[in-house]
């Protein structure tokens, strides 16, 4: 799309008898260009649809090819992956990715918003860091530019490209409830909207399957690292009353590797053989989780189409608000995959 | 403005009849350029408004307060680790961290330097692609700006900060040699200079513990996927001839965990106990390693120090940049810390 605007230029300057340089000469400042080139220019686009002051109200922007990305952290290789999917599709189509964390903080998600309108990019992709957000930060952004949301939405107003928590839990809770017994959810602090909705769903699943949901919640301050969170409260939950069944879903992978990392740490056996002490699965397969000791069951998210969705609907909005037409808020909510490994 | 910037001091170059490095020195630092040239520049300089302290500050005021910093790949939790201490370190002292990543490919090196140059980043803190950077990228990178590296040298001509690996292996092949059987080093593709060092190293090491080194090559295409690498590796060292010894140490955690997960798979018990198949310690020390099944004995790296030098020298460089000094090559050699786990 971008290569299209280019193209375009291109092809108006030939019809005009002009290069390139000069025609963009001709739109920052008519009077830099000689009189019968600037003549020819304007013949042409009274014979054209061009509409010189949009053009010239798009380059006053002064905005640059340049797409910030936020996410509330690069620890997280969920993330890291969609990242780099983005980049390299961005790049892919002319645009240079900037990436930025929030490092989980609100003032850094904040600050980061200043650093990319300081930088003048085209366009922001963020991953918002959801309850402890700043709304006024994102405000500042979607006021000045195009901004798409992946998976944690900031607003209903903005274009958002995420995980169908509905059906991907339904679909590992359907599987292990037919593969043994029905799975106890492990669950972690709710930060994003994510959370609520997997838990959510997970009690819907269960109770379609038959069973009772039974739902531990993360007994710890709300943080983002995950694998400690994970680590210290299968800890808790073996120092108190044991294993309370023979399945754990947990609410991520992240959370899983460190529950996993604690049960084997205790000398449990972890997998799907009749000789295991316990079933641990995950969700979303961030790029690790194949090389866990078992390797993990989880809901693979549609990582790929999540950063080519995401990538499209802003540069959607980056050409509707070139020419002036209203943004489309867009949703797009994206299937996850079930991924069978040892773990469950 | 910035090829603005360049064309000045190309023609003012062209007109004193030197080439722009040659003057570019002269301003760093007259002394270190030919009488014969410095006079004809200051020749010139007499004839022409050039003001040259002013040009410098003129040239120093156009930076931002943004500093770049560029990984080859933030699917290394090592790299994420030191980049996520680097960006909290800048934004304490009031500088915006911009981080971009090569994506392992040459080109997108490359491209980064030009994203960070369009960006008027005030300097740069690289960990260098290695063997397949560009020069010409890094070279346009550090004529413009102080640039630091860090993990890999691109070049004895900048600052560096990195690992002690001849400490740091010797330490680990000690330990382990202590523990039980001494190890065979598990070697990656070397793609940076840490390889080759560590490898060094491990020979090193196990001579002067009077044993003989083994090193098994990593038998695949070079690659930065380690996970992979590690895994493929130990499934083909266990299909051909079977485990080579009781204890395997990987040059870094990332391959350590692809060869436990293979291990793991074939059934092997990994631990440091009398009833396990094979010890298997790493390097690095990446933020996942302790949660690793069993938990990973590796030595690590001072991630903290690694980034509160990068920035300090990168900062003193700009400092020294700003005030017309000669910008002083620093390096930073850091020991790493055994951390002793379940592993081995």
């Amino acid at each position: 799309m971008a290569k299209k605007t280019y193209r375009s230029m291109d092809d108006f300057a030939s019809a005009c008898g002009v290069s390139r340089p000069t025609l963009s000469k001709y739109f920052d400042d008519p009077t830099l260009i000689k009189d019968v080139t600037r003549k020819r220019i304007e013949a042409a686009l009274k014979k054209s649809n061009f509409e010189p002051n949009l053009f010239a109200r798009h380059l006053n922007r002064k905005r640059t090819k340049n797409i910030g990305i936020i996410v509330p952290t690069m620890s997280d290789p969920f993330y890291v992956q969609v990242v780099s999917l983005i980049e390299l599709k961005l790049r892919a189509k002319g645009f240079w990715p900037v990436q930025l964390s929030s490092h989980t903080r609100p003032e850094l998600e904040e600050e980061a918003v200043r650093t990319l309108l300081s930088l003048k990019v085209a366009g922001v992709i963020v991953a918002p860091l959801g309850s402890g957000s700043r709304r006024s930060a994102l405000e500042r952004l979607t006021d000045a530019i195009p901004v798409v949301c992946f998976d944690n939405p900031a607003s209903a107003d903005l274009p958002f490209v995420g995980n169908d928590n509905s059906q991907s839990v339904a679909e590992i809770v359907q599987y292990l409830c037919r593969s043994g017994e029905p799975p106890i959810f492990l669950d972690v602090p709710h930060l994003t909207e994510n959370a609520g909705e997997r838990q959510d769903s997970y009690r819907a699943a269960m109770i379609k399957e038959g069973h009772s949901p039974l739902v531990i919640d993360c007994d710890a301050p709300p943080s983002w690292e995950f694998e400690r969170l994970g680590y210290e409260q299968m800890r808790r939950i073996l120092a108190k009353n044991g294993l309370p069944g023979k399945t754990l879903l947990c609410a991520n992978d992240r959370f899983a590797f460190g529950a996993m990392a604690a049960a084997f740490a205790s000398g449990l056996k972890i997998g799907r053989t009749e000789t295991c002490d316990v079933r641990i699965a995950g969700h979303d397969d961030h790029p690790l989780s194949r090389y866990a000791c078992p390797s993990l069951t989880t809901m693979a998210q549609n990582a790929s189409e999540i950063a080519a969705n995401a990538v499209e609907l802003l540069l959607g909005g980056i050409e509707d608000r070139e020419a002036d037409r209203k943004v489309a808020v867009n949703k797009v909510i994206l299937e996850a995959t079930l991924v069978m490994r040892d773990s469950a």
